[in-house]
């Protein structure tokens, strides 16, 4: 692999100058970084500029760069978008290297001002060597250099990296991310990628051994080739979760307007998802269930789901889901058929898989049993708990909560097949609601991925069982 | 359309007989049956019936149904499998004609005692000329006659009606319609479906003029023919919103385990999706949302979505995810692109379709002007309104709620063309699921669809472009 750029005074600056903050004006810019960063408590100094102001919060504010005590390892960048050329040839006078540039108004205007503006960045950057993040981007994000001047706060530090071309969407997954426990090691929100491409930060994420999954949402690339090399590389170690902005002519159309850049033919995107191996999901909800897919759960040796739940009408609807995705619902071997049978009643139960005892729901000491004739079963591969709430419509609306025995069983037992819970709890029912969000994060903070519905635990199912069948031993074996 | 059978003892008996109550045992059975009828303050008379008991839950009881003081209009019978063929003598003998039966152990257990039981009930029916819904069934649910043993208490009266082989996922759907403010009017858990079948209930909901839409789960059919000749009749007034169980090959083997029925082959289903023009949907949410669709929103002349909201990522996902869906996100007209331009900053904004423009988020007067050039534009038959709820992520995390003023203009205005609302709160974050729970049920309980993710909005929305497009007036007319 190439040598990757050494970008990381970006995620671990010593001392930050922020240029362009206002004294009183707080919208998205200078001075909401500013307020965040300090609010986190980033550890080294902050230096805002402003020509006018002596202090701003409290802390001393400067003229330009030149008047700095040091040279700061990140500038970030919140002037108009006229006056950034000459902000960057002040950094590569007195020596800043890594800028991030927030500003936006360049070749996503579609204006001839707009690109002129963002070809002259480059043109700097070019000739001063300068590395830069942007610009029309959130920037950088790392929980444990309490560097979250955006995104969740205080953000929690973990296995996943993040690129990405929207500082919107980068939010929203770092707070979805940590709300339900997995961290966060590193997210760059790279805009329109004038300088440093996506492919820069691939490179180096993937040298960063705390970075163990990577989740990249992309609506250009400027060397597809690249790309395609190192996504195929990196996403052997390192499974690259994929979304793809811009694949329907519409939204290609659009990523012009946000980006300013060209989202690249269909197929061509295409032919990178099939020969590039990396793992393409199609929505916010989709990237996360496969994101805790990939750093919760061990390699599946195959595509069997052992169904485990109550209901006859679930389980029918559940086994068609599971195929429908791409998994498969096998028949339980003869030696569990007769361990089951025993447990299961004749009338209004299932015996088999999908299994429907509700018993399950109840009496954890049964479900640790069941869970053990799914690890031994060769056929299954998987194991989806269906995590009944109980609710006020069932002839049993109280039933004891089996959730933290089964919680402590899997964690002393180790996950020997990736083993998951669908925890529904749609609807206009406010306590429904905020019981499912409190057990499924619950689960989740405990290293059990837990899903709002079965079709979202099936297909994040699916995406691990795809990405390992490519370089994981045989089934059955 | 042939004569449709009396199927109104079901849904309003003025009295009911509860065949086999014990006094203490409270399990899914006659004791709960009777609990929850008298919770529901059921109007007409109740009798309980149990050979050794003189009164249950301060009820009289009897021993039999000789003994009562009326013919029952219902009998819910609830005794062991067994002994079922012998009360629907009793039930013949003193002229109960319409009996639902609880019990289950017939034919879905696989056994030979089950089947032949089930085909004895069969006989006798057919000799004395019963009307009996199940066996193995949840039975009738009609909240405007208070029959509300199960499903969502007290439940609320309004435009659906159901016929379900599955009681569990009936008693779901009841309460997920309900708890966001539409209504059932009539429920049917079918069960086997030895005696009356899907057909015959459909025939009679078709000519309840309450109900305007119709969620069925079906897992078989005894006459497809049949099926097919009614859907397609019934499905032109009154929308089918259909879920079939056991579309492969491991649900259908599930199918015969759970209501004793063969599901039927996959091609011969295919064939009565497409020609009997129902909504064919694949999961519970799915039929949710198409179910919100078609009661609250009127017909839309096209599938071209305006897409309103903000963030420059969500705009190029959004787009891509409509025309996944099938739907299309055509370019505004020229007169609103003249409109629409000077409200729209030029950096961080998207001025068009999809549009990214904060401001609706923040101010409605804006989000109804908005609104407006949608409901004016003849490329636009649709409207989706992304309502982003604040988050500590973002840089101004407090802001105003337009939501009461959006929804009075909606109210006000009407629905000139189906409007939707996306509002996301998923994750971990309690506080997020509680305020997007509570915003999505004001919005559908105001009378306009609120959806948790925008690929769930297109969807619904696709479903009821689709319908419309078999029956209604040609694009852009």
């Amino acid at each position: 692999m190439e040598k990757a750029l050494d970008l990381d005074k970006f995620f671990n600056p010593r001392s930050i100058a922020i240029i362009g903050v206002s004294r009183n004006t707080f919208s998205l810019g200078g001075l909401s970084y500013l307020t965040y960063l300090q609010e986190s408590r980033f550890a080294g100094p902050l230096y805002p500029i402003n020509p006018s102001a002596e202090e701003i919060l409290g802390i001393k504010a400067y003229a330009g760069l030149t008047g700095l005590p040091r040279v700061p390892d990140l500038a970030i960048v919140c002037v108009a978008a006229n006056r950034v050329p000459s902000v960057l040839e002040e950094c590569a006078r007195v020596g800043v290297t890594h800028i991030h540039i927030l500003t936006a108004g360049f070749s996503e205007t579609g204006t001839k001002e707009g690109k002129t503006l963002e070809e002259e960045i480059a043109a700097i950057a070019r000739k001063a060597g300068l590395l830069i993040m942007g610009p029309n981007c959130m920037g950088p994000y790392c929980p444990s250099a309490r560097l979250t001047a955006w995104g969740a706060r205080p953000g929690l530090d973990g296995p996943l990296g993040v690129i990405s071309q929207s500082g919107g969407i980068t939010q929203r997954l770092t707070e979805y991310a940590c709300s339900l426990g997995v961290g966060v090691h590193k997210a760059a929100s790279i805009g329109n990628a004038t300088v440093l491409d996506s492919t820069d930060y691939l490179m180096y994420m993937a040298r960063d051994e705390k970075i163990r999954v990577i989740a990249m949402y992309l609506e250009s690339v400027r060397d597809g080739k690249r790309l395609l090399k190192l996504a195929r590389q990196v996403n052997r170690d390192k499974p690259i979760v994929f979304l793809k902005g811009g694949e329907s002519e519409r939204g290609a159309s659009t990523v012009i307007s946000h980006t300013g850049r060209m989202a690249g033919g269909e197929k061509a995107w295409q032919g990178f998802m099939g020969q590039s191996g990396v793992s393409q999901v199609r929505t916010m909800n989709e990237w996360m269930d496969a994101i805790l897919a990939f750093c919760l759960l061990p390699a599946p040796r195959g595509r069997g789901v052992f169904l485990v739940g109550g209901g006859g009408g679930n389980s029918v609807i559940y086994s068609d889901t599971c195929i429908r995705e791409g998994l498969e619902v096998p028949a339980l071997s003869k030696a569990n058929m007769k361990r089951l049978r025993p447990l299961v009643p004749m009338a209004g139960s299932i015996a088999g898989n999908p299994l429907d005892l509700w018993e399950t729901f109840q009496n954890p000491a049964r479900l640790s049993e069941i869970l053990e004739m799914g690890y031994e079963d060769p056929q299954i591969h998987m194991i989806i708990v269906d995590r009944l709430i109980p609710r006020k419509a069932y002839h049993m609306p109280i039933m004891p909560d089996s959730t933290p025995q089964v919680v402590e069983y899997l964690k002393s037992h180790g996950h020997r097949k990736p083993t998951v819970f669908n925890v529904d709890s749609e609807g206009g029912d406010q306590d429904l609601a905020l019981k499912g969000t409190a057990l499924r994060t619950f689960f989740c903070q405990s290293g059990i991925p837990a899903f709002p519905s079965l079709e979202r635990a099936a297909r994040a199912l699916f995406h691990l069982y795809r990405y390992h069948s490519r370089f994981s031993l045989p089934e059955n074996s």
